[in-house]
């Protein structure tokens, strides 16, 4: 038998584009004797549909999509992924479904069973969980077809606090009881930088466990904050990964079963660094937004600083130099290399920039508050100001000749607060929000790697935010190592107190930086959405409550 | 027997404030001779708790509660509602449970079955459902005790896309098979002035169909947008409502089941009108915002307009006008009417003023701007820059004195886009981003019942931005009483587009404001959270995609 994978960049609500990227590759997989080209998880809709999927119009816009879908499907079958009415008068509207579409018609539907609820994902918000089993057959073979969590009941997990497993029941074990020959898993599964070996180690173990081949279709691209990998695998009865699809890439493999369940197909790609997974995953984050939104122009302010560095140059490569705009917007307080530095880089990327002092507008604002605040000492207040005087500055810019203000916030000082609302915190989309510090550092060695972009005195200089004479990070916040090791154990691990300390920090600066992530989630409820490139991303995937005692 | 209601108001994450309340109550309970004192679901954390959950300190604390408070209950009982954890090696880590507590002891558990997860709700992001039932025998009777949406599994339902039963099990059926006398329901019901008869309605049909008396415990208070009405009920066996809490109230009360069962104990509260249900929301919402983050002291841009107008007069009546100051920023659009409105609103009010041109700072921006905008013609560039100019004074004075800034967007302009992102979006919290515009008219009228507060020319004058000279919001919206309707239909009972226009409206009209609502998804996302009035507000009830083809 013949099987096509096709890891596909999908667009939520897009029903034409989805569409017609899907009758494309149904054309090329037919083309290529395939008999079976199988799609990602909600490939129809785009994932994640969100509360579109409470619209009846959306949800008929599915169905006329899968006709359409269907009526390509002659001399081939298709597995792709869309809700579908639930028809039955319990449960939830809908299921999250693969169809196998043929000659016209639906002739196969394939439910999800276990729908992660937790993170990002919120699956048990829009649809019911099935509880029943079946195989597909297709010529002499017969298929489990499961939908990405199906293959997840024996979660990998971190933390003790967690559960590995959280439902009661194995898809692929009911599978296997049917006799099935190998399992398909469609999926969506977004980028986390420390989850791909977890990823690929789920469908090696589950094949290797139940003795049969699994071929998992994952989709790339990216939809708002969620980035997709792609890398589709498939791994035989052995366990053995016999076929990886690239990263971040759309691409299409057609392969004979019977060849690709007994050995290696292809040489296995080197699995890439950390740093240029998320390098990868953020251009393709930015690219998509803009993209996916019509948007092709964007303004970044320019301080001097690494993390204005390392945006500017990953969105330059994502769209392009000439599409890109600069704003160096000095104050009284900016040292000289501040403006050396910035210049030297938007020349080295060729992209265009221009001056601008924030020193009038700052002044005004001095003298227009000095009646209320005279005799009153300067503080953060004056701070702020100069960061919102050049958030005013970058979104004129941006509503008079349509550049999208991206935003340089680091998830170091997301988490901290060390940032000001409606000022540096502003933005259309955060690109590093969820890149620590120490991160942003290696993703400049990075973009460095084959020829200084980013001018070595950005990368080498002592952060500051230059808000005030001689100010500088480590005044107010521990060394980023420190720092960024604590932020991780908090957030990603969600380690208690307790275990941070006796990991060998400090018990008074431990305290002291939970305190100031917990007294900082109202301004984090206002960031921009950030793109996700770790395994807990603030937004959407990290609930918490503002009003509430942490302490 | 007797039983006591207490009605109280929580604060998530404050289990040693919750405790105190809780235990007081338990000692008040027993003065008055009660065998059983019963609180509200999560009593002990407050709610909701979100992803606090994921912590296992926060688990651990609320077991620690959950000992001191059964220490309390000696010679009574107590329910109270607490997460536990789910000892079980399948499912989440976690239960939304009621315990009694008697004598130091935990002596009965009753596990929450029905999860709601639509909405503001994410319960099955936390939460294993119970799947088995058990009554609690206390003396001669038998007591089923329910957790909210546990009656709930007929749900009512106002658009036919949506579904009746969500669930497969009826928990309330389940305990009358094992022959309970009664039903006690805890609940944490978040207010919305369309929902007070239809949750009534859910508990009368129950007791009716049953024939049971059912007693629900409502919570009163806020946490961040989730505003919790009170209004616990009794319900004897005939479906008659015998006892009815107050509104937005704390209230604890005692009764014998043998009387209150039989007949109705008190004259019943009037019902009010949705104004003033919402009026006394919203200042619930204000008062438990600022008293549980620990502030005291708000500020509101006054801009001669109503929503400001109603802002103010809210605020001041929650807070004490004492705390409050009011900015008034007039631009050289300003029509003199609306200082001069501004000021005798703040006057009647009893609120200090400020009035800062923000002239100065403008020009300084207009000048900085003009060698990139030269010889291009004045747009929303320049609107917007003065709504942000007059959020950096705001944000200011904020950052100086300690004054939190609230929000006076209202729904109709947030649904529609008609607002500057960090100009007039900003704020710690929005007090009437859930209520429309028409709405507001409302409450304005309701605020000057009694004697006009808010003076008649603020409220009869044809509303306008004032951001360039003679514009109107009817320049570019319709009037709002067709708006208003619009987005009802769209956004509370999620009508698609072709029934819409069956309603009455003009089909490009319809088209032109669905397209101005999809189209600012990303505009809402950061925005300030929203005091939750109705049942569809914008924050975290509506998750809507951002990068995402809508029509």
């Amino acid at each position: 038998m013949k099987i096509s994978i096709a890891q596909l960049n999908y667009h939520v609500g897009n029903f034409a584009r989805n569409a017609e990227l899907i009758c494309n590759a149904v054309k090329k997989a037919r083309q290529e004797g395939s008999d079976l080209v199988v799609f990602s998880e909600l490939s129809v809709t785009g994932y994640p549909p969100l509360d579109l999927l409470d619209h009846s119009d959306f949800v008929k816009k599915c169905a006329e999509a899968v006709e359409n879908i269907a009526a390509e499907c002659t001399g081939i079958s298709a597995i792709v992924g869309v809700p579908v009415l639930n028809t039955n008068k319990e449960g939830k509207k809908l299921y999250n479904a693969a169809l196998v579409l043929s000659e016209g018609k639906i002739v196969f539907t394939s439910k999800k069973a276990l729908l992660p609820t937790y993170d990002i994902f919120d699956e048990y918000r829009y649809f019911e969980p099935e509880k029943s089993f079946h195989v597909f057959t297709l010529g002499s073979m017969k298929i489990g077809i499961t939908i990405c969590e199906d293959l997840w009941d024996e979660q990998p997990f971190e933390n003790e606090f967690e559960k590995s497993r959280l439902y009661s029941v194995s898809p692929i074990e009911e599978l296997v009881k049917l006799n099935t020959d190998f399992v398909i898993n469609i999926s969506a599964s977004p980028f986390s930088y420390s989850r791909i070996e977890t990823r690929n180690n789920i469908f090696i173990g589950k094949a290797k466990k139940y003795g049969r081949p699994v071929i998992d279709v994952n989709q790339t691209g990216a939809n708002t904050e969620l980035i997709f990998h792609g890398g589709s695998l498939v791994v035989n009865n052995a366990g053995e990964v016999v076929m990886q699809l690239p990263y971040f890439e759309e691409c299409m493999v057609t392969f004979d079963t019977g060849m690709a369940f007994s050995k290696q197909l292809q040489a296995l790609p080197p699995r890439p660094s950390d740093t240029e997974l998320i390098y990868k995953a953020l251009i393709t984050g930015i690219r998509d937004y803009f993209g996916k939104m019509n948007f092709s122009k964007a303004v970044v302010g320019l301080s001097g600083g690494i993390d204005s560095a390392v945006v500017l140059s990953l969105a330059a490569k994502a769209l392009g130099s000439e599409n890109m705009k600069a704003l160096l917007l000095p104050s009284r307080y900016s040292s000289d290399h501040s403006v050396t530095d910035a210049v030297r880089l938007a020349e080295n990327l060729g992209v265009k920039y221009e001056i601008i002092s924030i020193e009038k507008p700052f002044s005004a604002f001095e003298e227009s508050l000095s009646p209320l605040f005279s005799g009153l000492p300067s503080d953060v207040t004056e701070e702020n100001i100069q960061a919102r005087v050049r958030a005013i500055l970058l979104m004129a810019y941006s509503n008079k000749f349509g550049h999208i203000l991206l935003n340089t916030s680091n998830k170091s000082e997301a988490a901290v607060g060390y940032g000001t609302l409606y000022g540096d915190m502003a933005g259309g989309l955060s690109v590093i929000g969820d890149v620590y510090k120490t991160d942003v550092y290696r993703l400049a060695e990075y973009i460095n790697l084959e020829e200084e972009i980013i001018p070595r005195n950005i990368i080498d200089k002592a952060p500051s935010a230059e808000l005030r004479p001689g100010q500088f990070d480590t005044d107010s916040l521990p060394e980023y190592g420190t720092l960024d090791k604590i932020l991780h154990l908090y957030i990603e691990m969600q380690k208690p107190f307790s275990e941070i300390i006796r990991s060998g920090f400090d018990r008074t600066m431990v305290e002291r930086v939970i305190r100031m992530i917990n007294s900082n989630e109202y301004k984090r409820y206002q960031a921009p959405p950030i793109l996700r490139i770790s395994s807990k991303a603030f937004g959407a995937g990290r609930r918490m409550p503002l009003v509430a005692k942490y302490w």
